[in-house]
C-alpha cells in the first residue's frame, strides 16, 4: 500500500477542453490523465484494451435527444457502464485574447453547437457560421492558425486551455441544455446510495410482448426512467430495447425482475448497476 | 367532372432522383410532379401551405434507425400520415458514360451511403470518400462538373434520370437494408384493408405510468409495431412517446384503447390512421 496519487487515464471523443473532459473531470476531479480520442468507437476500444482506466461518452442531450452511436456501440464492446453524470450545456463564445465581438466574421463549432446557439449568432448580425467536427477543436484551431476575425462556441473549459478570451458567456438560446454522459469501464461496481441499472434485450415479434416486458418492473413497483428502441440489423422492424431503471442488481426484486424478464426475451444483456446522477 | 388526368403534386427532401422520389412513385406511380425540396422542414412546409399536395418523408432506416427530426416535425406541424412504404435501399455506383471503374478515384455521397457500402468500396482499392449533402445530388454535382475520375453512389432512378451510367449494382453490403417512409396529406384518410395508427403523447413522470399507456392496448389485444421516445424540450429528462399500432381509428376497439389512454397521459396527438405499407 503507497501514498502515491495515482491519476487515472479518462478515455473521451473530441480534443482537450470537450464537453465530455468536463463530465469526466465533474465525476473523477481534476486529478485525471485527459486522453482524447477521435472517435466514440476508439473511447471504447481503448478502455476494453486497457489503454485507459475508463472512457466518458454522451448518452442523451435534453435538447437533441440520445446519442444512438453509443447505444449501438454499448452492445457491440464488452463495457460496464459505472456511473452517470448530468452537465449542463453552457456554451461560450471564444476568441484569441484582443478579439472584440465587433471583430468577428465567423463563428466554428460542432453543428448541433451552432444550432443551440441560433439566437444569439443572429443577434451578432452578418457572420458566416462555419461547421466543425468538434466544439473545443474549434478553439484550438482559431489559435493554432492565428484567426482574428472568428470566434468559436465552446466551453469555459476550452477557453481555459487554450488560454483563450470568452467574448459572450451562456450564448445557448435554451439554458434547460443538459447532457448526460456514462462512465464505462471493463468490470462491474456495486453502487452506493441510490442506484440506477441499465439493460439490453430482445423479444420475439408477438403481440403484447413489450408489455409483458415492462410488467417484470410494474408488478413489482420498479420505476423505469429510460426506454430506447434500436433496430436490429439484419432483421428490418425488429429492435433491440435499452431500458433504465431505478434499483441496482444487489436489490432482490431487481433480480426477481430480471429473471422473470429472462421468461420472456430472447436476448439479454446487463449493462450495469451504477449510482444515480445528482 | 372531368377526365383529364390530373399530376399531383410530391414534395420530398433531396435532389431529382432522391430515394424518396422512388418511395413517392413506390406510392403514386409515375404520375406524379416532383417538388425537390433543401430540407425537411420545407417538406412538410410545403404541404402545409398547400403548394404541394402530399408529402413523402424517410422516418426509419432497417440498419441506421429512426429519422429523429421528422418524427420532431410531425409533432411541429398539423399534417396527418395518410400511407407509408417500405423501400428496399439499393445503392448504385453511378458515373459518366464512358468512365470505366478502375478510373474511379474519388466517390461522393451521403455519409450514411458511404458507410452502408464500406466493404465494396474498400474492394475497389485506393479510393478517396467524399461526403456530401446527398445522394442524387451527388450525381447530379458528377454530371454538371464534369468529373471523370469520381463517381457517386445512389439509386438506379438518379442514374436514369441524369443520364449517367452504373458502374455496379447492388453496391450495399448489407442487403437488409430497407427504408420506411410516410406520406404526409393535411387532411386525414379512412384506410381500407390492414390499417395502422401513429400517435404522440407524454405523461406525468410518475413510477409505472408507461406501462399503464402500454395496456390499454394490450388489454385490448392491439399490437404496437413501434414505439420512439424524443425528448419533451425545456423539461429534461421527459419525452413524448411515438406509438405505431396496428388497426385504425374506425375500429372501435382501438378508439376505446385511445379513450382509456386519454385517462392517463397530460398531452396526445393522433398523427393518423392509413394502410400498412405491403
Amino acid at each position: 500500500m503507497s501514498n502515491d496519487i495515482e491519476w487515472i487515464k479518462i478515455a473521451f471523443q473530441g480534443e482537450r477542453g470537450a464537453y465530455s473532459e468536463a463530465a469526466a473531470v465533474a465525476f473523477f476531479g481534476e486529478e485525471i490523465i485527459p486522453l482524447p480520442c477521435e472517435s466514440f468507437d476508439e473511447v471504447f476500444t481503448q478502455v476494453e484494451a486497457g489503454e485507459s482506466d475508463y472512457g466518458v461518452v454522451p448518452i442523451e442531450n435534453s435538447l437533441a435527444g440520445s446519442i444512438h452511436r453509443n447505444y449501438d456501440l454499448l452492445l457491440r464492446h464488452e463495457l460496464f457502464i459505472v456511473g452517470e453524470v448530468n452537465l449542463r450545456v453552457a456554451h461560450h463564445l471564444i476568441a484569441l485574447p484582443g478579439v472584440k465581438l465587433e471583430d468577428v466574421r465567423h463563428v466554428y463549432s460542432h453543428p448541433q453547437a451552432l444550432a443551440q446557439c441560433e439566437r444569439s449568432l443572429a443577434a451578432l448580425g452578418d457572420v458566416e457560421k462555419v461547421p466543425t467536427y468538434d466544439t473545443a477543436g474549434s478553439v484550438r484551431m482559431l489559435k493554432d492558425r492565428g484567426i482574428y476575425d472568428g470566434a468559436a462556441i465552446a466551453s469555459r473549459r476550452a477557453a481555459e486551455i487554450y488560454g483563450m478570451s470568452i467574448l459572450a458567456s451562456d450564448f445557448e438560446d435554451n439554458s434547460q441544455n443538459y447532457t448526460r454522459f456514462l462512465v464505462l469501464h471493463p468490470q462491474e461496481v456495486v453502487p452506493q446510495g441510490i442506484a440506477k441499472t441499465s439493460i439490453v434485450f430482445s423479444v420475439e415479434n408477438e403481440p403484447g410482448v413489450l408489455f409483458k416486458c415492462l410488467s417484470v418492473f410494474a408488478l413489482r413497483d420498479i420505476d423505469l426512467t429510460k426506454i430506447e428502441s434500436r433496430p436490429l440489423r439484419g432483421r428490418p422492424w425488429e429492435y433491440f430495447f435499452y431500458l433504465d431503471f431505478a434499483g441496482s442488481m444487489q436489490e432482490e426484486r431487481c433480480r426477481n425482475a430480471i429473471n422473470h424478464l429472462h421468461e420472456i426475451t430472447t436476448f439479454f444483456r446487463n449493462l450495469g448497476s451504477y449510482p444515480k446522477a445528482t
